[in-house]
């Protein structure tokens, strides 16, 4: 454990230019998104129309991608602060990110409903369900284990690489969802031109790679090994996750 | 160190039984695409036909999708094997993976060449086109770091991080594009009753479900800390791995 601080310093330099790449990448996803719906499709409303349809890419984009993102990326950059105040921001986060994509979710239900178009039928709507319904599983499994006071130690130091290689696998198959609605959405309103390079075209593969971009970049802080939060001696008795960075010290199941 | 060999043999019992599961996923995925192909697009030819683009996406998927995966599983498979014997492994199954997909990326350019189909136009392909790249600079990077002789340890001690991240992170991206084109032929050969849930659709929505799962259970099993090739202290000095293993034992950059 002796070398561990002093890992955790080196090659800290570049450790905001990749956070703040996180950040341009992230929030240029959600404005294009935004623009894209609002400026091709006419912007948004409640009213079953296809501007309740717009409503959902931007949820899910701002939801299931950005902040999610961003839940994850929290114990990198506070990597100083405790790591109690940081597990609740990280349920907060996901709170949030839950909150509003169930708002896109029903925005596209309604949607469909009022205009008699069927439900969870394409590739896209069944990784998104999985997807959504293993977040809503490991929202509450987290905050059954790493936040309810009474679990065992044991079980948490079970359950963190699962909770941890499942959270990196779930924004993997959020990021691979947006493709596909990308795609979908493409091949629903510019089906003759999208092969001739439409803007619109241009402008939702643009933001396909950056999506791909986001998830590359996210995975790459996340799991760089001198970007790991360093151990913190005195809080060592008071939680589980310095037992895990104590015993595998660097392993991929420390968040 | 003390507890390398001890860890990597915990929790080994169920390691077969993970790795028999990316096998029968992964073969799954080959064999469902191939029937699908075979069965609702009437099999296979080199003639600018459907028949020719048929051939496009059996070869991805079991070029970039299941020799990729078993070409990164090798490093965990082989666990005893020497260094050397696993990096050529690894390096023939990629060099297979590579030319099974081009053979791939060549059907579906001669198909629309010869079809009058505008190429590279849609998602899917700049995704697609994307990875291919990226795939086949890490396998130049690969051979140039790791088998050539000459290269620096403290160059392959640099890179090799690089090398595993970017592995894992185009496995996911290859799966990625793979749900991208079943969407997009989905879209393309059953518009109309697709959203009836027609069986071809139903068979490409479960062939993407199996690519996810193949892709999880694949990033579980390399990521997996006790699942790791345990250190060989007799080979410490003959490769720079060992050397990552020691010093940063059960890091995510050893592959």
């Amino acid at each position: 454990m002796e070398d561990g601080p002093q890992r955790a310093v080196q090659g800290l330099g570049s450790f905001p230019w990749y956070v703040g790449g996180t950040q341009v990448l992230g929030l240029a996803c959600v404005v294009i998104t935004g623009v894209w719906m609002g400026s091709y499709h006419g912007g948004y409303a409640w009213d079953g129309s296809g501007q309740e349809f717009n409503v959902h890419p931007l949820c899910m984009v701002l939801g299931l991608v950005f902040l999610y993102g961003d839940a994850i990326l929290v114990y990198r950059v506070f990597r100083n602060e405790s790591k109690r105040n940081i597990k609740v921001l990280h349920a907060v986060l996901h709170l949030l990110a839950l909150i509003i994509s169930i708002v896109g979710i029903v925005a596209v239900f309604d949607f469909h409903n009022h205009n008699k178009i069927p439900n969870m039928y394409s590739l896209h709507s069944w990784c998104g369900m999985l997807t959504f319904v293993l977040f809503c599983v490991q929202w509450l499994m987290g905050l059954g284990f790493f936040l309810f006071p009474g679990t065992l130690m044991a079980l948490r130091s079970w359950y963190l690489p699962l909770h941890v290689f499942f959270g990196l696998a779930m924004l993997a198959m959020s990021l691979a969802t947006c493709l596909l609605g990308i795609s979908e959405k493409l091949f629903f309103s510019i089906q003759h031109t999208y092969s001739q390079f439409a803007p619109e075209g241009i402008l939702g593969n643009m933001l396909g790679l950056l999506l791909v971009a986001f998830g590359i970049l996210v995975g790459y802080v996340v799991t760089r090994e001198d970007f790991r939060r360093p151990p913190h001696p005195e809080e060592e008795a008071l939680s589980v996750h310095f037992e895990t960075l104590t015993e595998g010290r660097g392993s991929p199941t420390s968040p």
